[in-house]
């Protein structure tokens, strides 16, 4: 008998149909012999019509209330599935993220957890019962009600599966971790597992599920994560740790990510200090600064380009704009027509040939490269946004990912 | 300055424009420099909504559950309401039941209150902030959230009002309290005061605001409460302790309930612990009796007949034939279409013609009476439903309750 963590996000739970599914799932885990621990995000799109309403009553809502408001989305979800699990003769109780036990720090709409005090899902599972927790939800150091931000109900099944001692199951729309995203790349294949680093740097790339930070805490505490369809029984994608004795892959996946814009700072003074003028300065009004590129000094001149968010676009480039003359910069530009096409796999640590072989394919197809970053695991190209898709498309294909027609997972 | 706690109804906050409305009045009545505790009810029908979300997933839900659902909707409200006061300039915080200190028993769906312990709203009083507590909730003994039931609120105010040592304000959709329901009776007045126990009358013969339950606290802890509309200022009506230096108006309100039933059983043998047997097994149903009259015996046998919620009625006529043979009763009738019309006045007590009057009344203009039920303020009739808005509207005129053309109230 294992205990397994399963979550279900919004999309699993959107209403009472949906419910009485995700109630029959953990009926049939239960069944199986495993004693169940289960996750509920807020039903459908229930988050985002509560920030409407806090949109309509407020120009600027306060973090705390923020917070007040969004949790009784989850409550409400924890409740219903309850009462779902109890129809099918499964005996369950819901509890908010404070019933739970966790106790987290006092950024609001951002909590971070600081301790996780389960004893009260302990005792609902010696009385042989299903304790159906609020995803992304507790209670401060204050005692006011704290929300953990969107994606955040992973990372309250990675952090009860760790407490408890568990296997974290996150239920979702996909099947599990592609090689690219199937919408753009039918041949995209279902990686069957997954490091943490490369799931880490698949999320940094754009790959929208699991939540970044759910993945962070897991590779942390070493909780193997196994992403999965809500709607099949199908195994999912298992992301644990690297496994020394196995070969790995040379590439896991391509990520293709429109999300983001440029700033170009021309012309500087090539001394210390400049950009860390720049970037403290950009920081302090929370611009999220992704890829940073120098170019190579020329006559004590030199450029710098970095992406941001496009939402962060308007303040980066004030940012920029307003310390421009300070540090003496000739211009500023920004570009929000640009798309990031990134590698990422363990393997190519001991395959150096695989920046070459991305910059050859990419120039085989026209597609101009106007940045480039990597890390150990990641090479990421910035290419002009329209190229984009036609980028992950050759380099899948490149890096032999496309599913052979005779289908099947690596 | 004085502490006013006020509370909200769920149309008072049903939208954002309503919301910003009572933002507005709290800031008013903050720069009249009062101190103030709001207490809000879930927006407009959410309630319903969450109980028909419930229905669809669960036959029968458990109470736990239905309490953790429900009170998400008083959450919403309070950070919503909380918003709308920061946008106004007004320090708020929104409070859950639990976190206001309202500590219950556990049960769940209608539970009591046990103890109050406001420490926080103290707190957040005494830092210039208006508090915003969720009504009809608290936390019960077993640390699991519970929800008093439906007009709970009211409950939730005046228990407040009598912690902290306030005044409380229950605003509604009507002005106050009225001589009978203005729908039926257009010459029907607002009551400028009345006392507890007449109030209690009236709430138990069918007047549907203030809850019943909260002027039974109030009246337990003498807490005066005022009565009055959300949408202007004008006062409403004070509820408070019977003033014995003051004159009694002979007949404060004439209220209509065509909710009832009636059961009769015919021919009973007319001794002990027949009537014993009958009402303890309708209690052991949970069947609401209300009104009981037993008539005049005749030759040793007796008829009994009661008045119950049209909703349990089933379970009444079920119970009643069960025990038919039992009791030696002839045959058991059920009627669905009885009405009543109460009296209620604290100064009928010193006057002895009032029931006199009434019964010359109805019979003048050919309402026949069924059964009749006193007390010391109330004289209460069965009438058929479809003489009942008559009865109350000759009634209102006899008792010399008609607003005179000129207008004005009591």
């Amino acid at each position: 008998m294992a205990l397994v963590v399963q979550k279900f996000g919004g999309t699993s739970v959107a209403d009472p149909d949906r419910m009485r599914e995700v109630a029959d799932h953990v009926a049939r885990t239960r069944r199986r012999g495993d004693e169940v621990v289960l996750v509920v995000s807020a039903m459908g799109k229930e988050t985002d019509e509560l920030l409407h309403l806090a949109s309509q009553v407020s120009r600027a809502p306060a973090g705390r209330e923020m917070d007040m408001l969004i949790t009784a989305g989850e409550r409400k979800a924890t409740a219903l599935v309850s009462m779902a699990l109890h129809d099918l003769g499964v005996a369950a109780d819901s509890f908010t993220g404070s019933q739970a036990g966790f106790l987290t720090d006092t950024n609001h709409m951002n909590a971070k957890i600081l301790e996780v005090r389960p004893d009260r899902l302990r005792q609902a599972l010696n009385g042989g019962r299903v304790p159906v927790v609020g995803g992304s939800q507790g209670v401060s150091t204050e005692r006011n009600v704290t929300f953990f931000g969107r994606g955040g109900s992973d990372t309250t099944a990675v952090a009860l599966a760790h407490a408890l001692g568990g296997v974290c199951e996150l239920y979702t729309d996909v099947s599990g971790v592609f090689t690219t995203d199937p919408r753009v790349v039918p041949l995209a294949r279902k990686l069957a597992r997954v490091s943490f680093d490369e799931m880490l740097e698949l999320c940094a790339c754009g790959c929208p599920k699991p939540a970044m930070r759910a993945v962070e805490y897991a590779r942390t505490h070493k909780v193997p994560l196994h992403v999965r369809s809500a709607f099949t029984w199908e195994p999912g994608t298992w992301i644990d740790e690297e496994d020394p004795m196995m070969e790995q892959a040379m590439i896991s996946g391509v990520v293709g990510d429109a999300s983001e814009a440029k700033i170009t700072l021309t012309n500087l003074p090539d001394r210390p200090g400049i950009a860390g003028r720049l970037f403290r300065g950009l920081a302090a009004r929370d611009v999220n600064v992704d890829m940073i590129v120098q170019n190579v000094s020329e006559g004590g001149a030199t450029d710098i380009s970095f992406t941001l968010p496009k939402d962060d676009l308007p303040a980066g480039r004030e940012v920029s704009d307003a310390l421009a003359a300070e540090i003496g910069a000739d211009r500023v530009t920004s570009d929000d027509g640009i798309g990031r096409v990134s590698l990422v796999g363990a393997g190519m640590k001991s395959h150096p040939g695989v920046a070459a072989t991305v910059f050859e394919t990419l120039a085989a197809n026209d597609i101009n490269i106007e940045m480039i970053s990597t890390s150990a695991i990641r090479i990421s190209c910035i290419v002009r946004e329209a190229d984009l898709d036609r980028a992950v498309i050759v380099l899948h294909s490149a890096f032999g990912l496309d599913a052979s027609l005779a289908g099947g997972t690596r």
